[in-house]
């Protein structure tokens, strides 16, 4: 019944480090860009109607992330999204990244906040936002 | 008695989104050059030496981040680092950015592991860069 | 005759700068994902397979841009491949980024080279890869 | 009698590629701070006070760059600035970025132009900043 929101990105030259393998803030770029494609492919608020027109934008408050396994270039990964927790500026995902194989490579909590750009100060996220975003709600987590 | 690892680093325009305030995966690169600052400055392990004679490296295995105020161009960030944790090849940091007036504008734990970078293995921290690492142990703690 | 290798990019929130508008470094992140395409997509040769197996890699020797007009948040870019020079080991592209609309946004010429990684020292880029490339020389380009 | 401005920059983990050498767009994130530098040290416009209360930037309008050698993890580079050209709102900047042993790595030449952030168009540099880059004006340059 709940969503869970999805798709996926290819390991970059530009993410891979000395080592060979994903650089770390190179995956919370990747993160960015899942919660950017969430906002336009899904809840019809594109950044740049909300950056623009809107004055509002979605700063990280609190993220926890296991690194479980490693990437590599060339890899495609695929990010999976959910909603833990869904309050009225701010709201809590749970993603997690896979490798092709399906084995997972990380797994994260993420809470995000609505906030007006100017003062940078919460504001309550547009009903037809919060409304969208209820679907993709883990009805595990909704119980609790 | 346990010191406190600590330098500067200053917001620079590379750092700053559409709202300019930092964009946090930025925070995460300014982070990596704290733990390298930290292994050439402070534990005599640079990670030139690391990465190419050592066949090393210590990628990230978790963080946890609690982004409190956001930091603005141009301003000079101080960052701490303390060890909570030392085992034979993982070890746990506490760090902390706070604002020229000295209040906080993140704070992290974060754990890494010493690996063989060929396979991306664990293997033991070198004696004496763990030696160097207890002078940073949190006293409260290595109580725990 | 002779190809055009194109391809889109979406300008993201990690592009944007604080006048909300690509950060100039980021367009030669969005170049180099260009050229890892092509060697994807159309030269069989994936950077995977190039760095890892074959050793080899495509540094930068020479670039010049003209960045015409300014590229905002959410915008679709058309990104255009074209090779004007193929040596042995080295080859030169000229690419252009195009807005929604067409206009030109940056114009550039860049020079690449094959490696040896370990080296980094000039080694002749493999037949097929080579013949490959011929595809998409420009013909005005060919008769100069 | 014209100075050249100089700083020097460490070559980080974060700034290198899969073949342990700097991924080159990280060059052009040096060469702003770089630019970011001179500003806020020797021209007294730091960019928070341009992009605050000036509601002005200086976005790149054409870039030339030789990558002459490569530069590894730990280096040390001397970067060094010397003005070209200087109109009234645009300047041409030549930069070199070289080895601890005075090697050459890249070389440059920047246009810059003095912009009004709303829209994005040309405004006249500040007199007291047109003067101050007057003297890192390159003798030979001038005479052209």
């Amino acid at each position: 019944m709940s969503e869970v929101f999805r798709n996926t990105v290819r390991v970059r030259f530009k993410h891979c480090d000395a080592a060979g393998i994903v650089f770390y803030p190179r995956y919370f770029e990747m993160l960015n860009d899942l919660i950017e494609d969430w906002f336009r492919d899904a809840l019809d608020w594109p950044f740049d109607a909300m950056h623009g027109a809107g004055h509002a934008g979605v700063p990280t408050a609190e993220i926890a992330c296991r690194f479980v396994a490693p990437s590599r270039l060339g890899e495609l990964l695929t990010r999976e999204l959910r909603v833990m927790q869904l309050g009225r500026s701010s709201f809590t995902v749970r993603v997690s990244f896979a490798g092709p194989g399906g084995d997972t490579r990380l797994e994260l909590t993420q809470r995000l906040v609505c906030v007006d750009t100017a003062a940078i100060t919460p504001q309550p996220l547009p009903a037809a936002v919060r409304e969208a975003m209820g679907r993709y709600l883990d009805a595990s987590a909704a119980q609790r």
